[in-house]
């Protein structure tokens, strides 16, 4: 919007491609972590703009600026659909702003976390202070892959929530049918499956693919949309998914209200609109 | 998302920095036109990503690929709550997206379309095709400055739209509580304003000022998001601006049903979900 002036500084820039041709780029303070851990090259740059990412594989994660629609939107959607929602298994989040969002309900009693790349997590609690505090002390960590745990767990849960990178790299075996399968049978018959699944602008095929697989597996899939500006096209699709025909209300209006006024994105008009989805976007899902 | 390989040819790039310190970035086939106008600094690009791209003072303006959800939301979401509608003005719009979006209504009997730089009109018809055709032939364009028109005009109108640039450079003037008053004034007692107004996310100072202009002049000023992926932070904002109380619904259900699969974006889900709100716009709006 304005004119800038270099005033004779080295510049550094950081430039995600979004598909071979276009892409975003911040301005770059310094490179405050780079690990290359057993799964993934780990990066934490500090930016002008977003304040602190976290980058996986080249990748933007998350940036301190508009972490909160992503984990806001994965979380608060599928409580409020089902409050009475008590076991919550939550796959990857590492870098724990997933975690953060369901400890906020206190009528959550049991809440596990299961993140393959411990690094990612010790990294967050390390540069992301706001995103690892937690507000109730129900939640268990566990540094393990997320495939293994839901295929071994003898427990049955009432939300997951696939909290995992993109569907290359270690976050691959994420987005199988057979592992959306094992998913349902670990999930009580009232349960819901929410993951976040890409740009529907960008990447219309894989989208397409995913929900595809899910539909497959549950009876109900419901894709919903969020703004996230740092993510490719600004766009962001979630799934919701069900076993059965319900509703997708807001089931019990005060449930959120103690800290509606701490959410930056999530509200009831929200939740309801996240499910309007643009023709394009219906057309390509055939609904 | 996936590798690429540089095969040694020369690279082009286009970028926009949206803040001093972020930017999106296109990479481009040529540049197909360039023109210092009366106005504005005219370049027409062809990009791999998007399609071409127009640019003003080295902003984009529209993509043939993303330039549906513009011009459909500051169009469909007006008239699908007024279907009374008749007379119609579009202040600004050279590229004729908003025309042809107005122009599907066989109902709406007068479109006039005052646009100051004749360049951009000729321009776009010469290299956005899919962009000026039109519907109907109850239009007429007029080359001249929208501020004087609105002034002198003897005309009352259902609708004006004004369809601008940023308020830096040409369109400053259009963004002024004086010329949302003679707005006012020319719109008759149904009447709606609607305007485009930046992204909430980056330019919070800007889009408030404008709100709070418009609300000194309208009783009922409702902002509504779009998802424009080339847009900066890919979250745009619309005003609405009625004279009184009116609800936002869509009143006639059966309006838009003959053209509803050659849209891409605006169905009546979208017409309501665009209006709510994350908390954060909320906020930054006192609602």
């Amino acid at each position: 919007m304005k004119e800038f002036n270099n005033s004779g500084q080295t510049q550094l820039w950081f430039t995600e491609y979004h598909t071979p041709n276009s892409g975003i780029t911040f301005k770059v303070k310094e490179t405050l972590y780079r690990k290359k851990t057993k799964y993934q090259d780990l990066v934490i740059i500090d930016t002008y703009e977003f304040g602190k990412v976290m980058l996986l594989d080249g990748l933007v994660m998350l940036t301190d600026r508009d972490e909160f629609v992503y984990h806001e939107m994965i979380t608060h959607v599928p409580i409020n659909i089902n409050p009475k929602i008590e076991n919550v298994l939550i796959i990857g989040g590492g870098d724990c702003g997933t975690l953060r969002e369901v400890s906020r309900y206190k009528h959550i009693k049991n809440i596990k976390m299961v993140e393959i790349d411990k690094d990612v997590i010790t990294s967050s609690k390390k540069f992301f202070p706001n995103l690892t505090k937690t507000f109730s002390k129900n939640y268990k960590i566990i540094v393990g892959d997320g495939i293994d745990f839901v295929f071994k767990t003898k427990e049955i849960f009432d939300l997951i929530i696939i909290d995992s990178s993109d569907p290359i790299g270690p976050g691959e075996g994420l987005f199988t049918e057979k592992f959306y399968r094992k998913c349902y049978e670990i999930l009580n018959e009232n349960g819901i499956l929410t993951l976040q699944a890409e740009s529907p602008y960008f990447y219309k095929d894989s989208v397409k693919t995913i929900y595809n697989r899910l539909k497959k597996v549950f009876l109900n899939v419901k894709p919903y949309l969020a703004f996230i500006p740092t993510y490719p096209s600004g766009m962001w699709n979630f799934f919701l998914c069900l076993k059965e025909e319900t509703s997708l209300d807001v089931k019990n209006k005060n449930l959120i209200k103690s800290f509606q006024n701490v959410l930056k994105y999530y509200n009831h008009q929200i939740h309801t609109g996240s499910f309007s989805l643009p023709n394009f976007v219906k057309k390509m899902y055939g609904i």
